[in-house]
């Protein structure tokens, strides 16, 4: 849907999303009393399912964990991180790890849904999709590719919560056999491959006040 | 570093975040004559970089194509999508192949320099770091690891580019392999994983005006 937006967005515009990004950080200790709004976890969790990926699939699901003992198990295989438990929200992200025709032809019957098409009319864009991730190279890789995939929609996440003044969490250090053993995953065919906690900073966070570390441009960037 | 905003980030804000998210999509034509202004490049670029990475380590780089004739090179080994030559910019993420001692030590010392504190203080940080990935479980999937991180950093390269109503493409159609060689990103261990294109949109693109897909919230998340 191309929504047009009546203001041209400006500098000002731009120098938010820069301070935003600047005051986010990888939050260790979350205020357990401070709620976001309901508004503020609804557009994160729309900008999660708005974010893209590869030909659209969103090969992943995304768990929302709010059963408190539940949160307590998977902080155990989480190296006990407090993030786990304490943050207002938990959310994991499953990569899919196996891609089939029907998939695809899940996802052309819901395009053709969406755009109001007949399927047929996408029978090319479906066959693109098969041969290069049922047949072609990339099958080879599915896991893997998925779990790319589950990055982007985290990296939206994170810039959700930012853009709103909602601290988030981006977390590697778990188990993510244990994760996805916990939370049933794999009995649906997904694997638990990066999780994130949402929430709001303790006034007392050590790590709040440190400053920023990050490569400079010149480290970063190549220019050819 | 925590930069205090002056004004908390209300509906409005998070309505312009949504708006822009709807607004974008996966550009394939795009204006050879429009550009975008110094500044949203700028933003863009910024974003990237303060992208957040698994330890904060970003362990890739971002090239940023400008030379014309490359381009063309790239679009030959990207099946010839134009998105590749006719954009405003073209960056390719390009993931490190290996994790050293000694990269841990050169990211210690960037965090130590930064953050006004001797090298020493962070031992215990360092050799969790190097346990993890020069010597643990991690150390056997490096180039996977790598490859994620950069998506998240695609991913703040696309939001960057909505909020400011920026035209991007996240694209994975192309020969990681030839892209590598032709950018000679073998010869300092990186390897291109995932590109985009930002400029401005042609008004005739015919994917501008089709609806967005995406999975109900239904089918994306799942409570517990």
């Amino acid at each position: 849907m191309s929504q047009v937006s009546e203001v041209e967005p400006g500098v000002e515009t731009a120098q938010h999303w820069l301070d935003q990004l600047h005051w986010r950080y990888a939050t260790k200790a979350y205020d357990t009393a401070k709620k976001i709004t309901n508004e503020q976890w609804k557009t994160i969790l729309e900008s999660v399912r708005l974010a893209p990926s590869s030909y659209g699939l969103q090969p992943y699901k995304v768990v929302i964990v709010e059963d408190p003992e539940l949160r307590k198990e998977l902080r155990a295989a989480a190296w006990n991180q407090a993030q786990v438990t304490d943050a207002n929200h938990f959310v994991v992200f499953a990569a899919k790890q196996t891609i089939t025709e029907k998939d695809v032809d899940d996802f052309i019957k819901l395009t053709a849904e969406t755009r109001g098409m007949p399927a047929d009319a996408l029978k090319q864009y479906r066959d693109i999709i098969v041969s290069d991730l049922v047949q072609g190279k990339r099958a080879q890789m599915i896991p893997e590719w998925t779990a790319r995939q589950c990055y982007i929609a985290l990296g939206f996440l994170l810039a959700a919560a930012a853009v709103q003044k909602v601290d988030a969490s981006p977390m590697e250090g778990f188990d993510p056999f244990e994760f996805t053993k916990i939370l049933e995953l794999d009995k649906i065919g997904y694997k638990a491959v990066v999780i994130a906690a949402v929430g709001h900073r303790r006034a007392d966070d050590w790590l709040a006040p440190l400053k920023k570390v990050r490569w400079p441009h010149s480290d970063l960037f190549i220019r050819k």
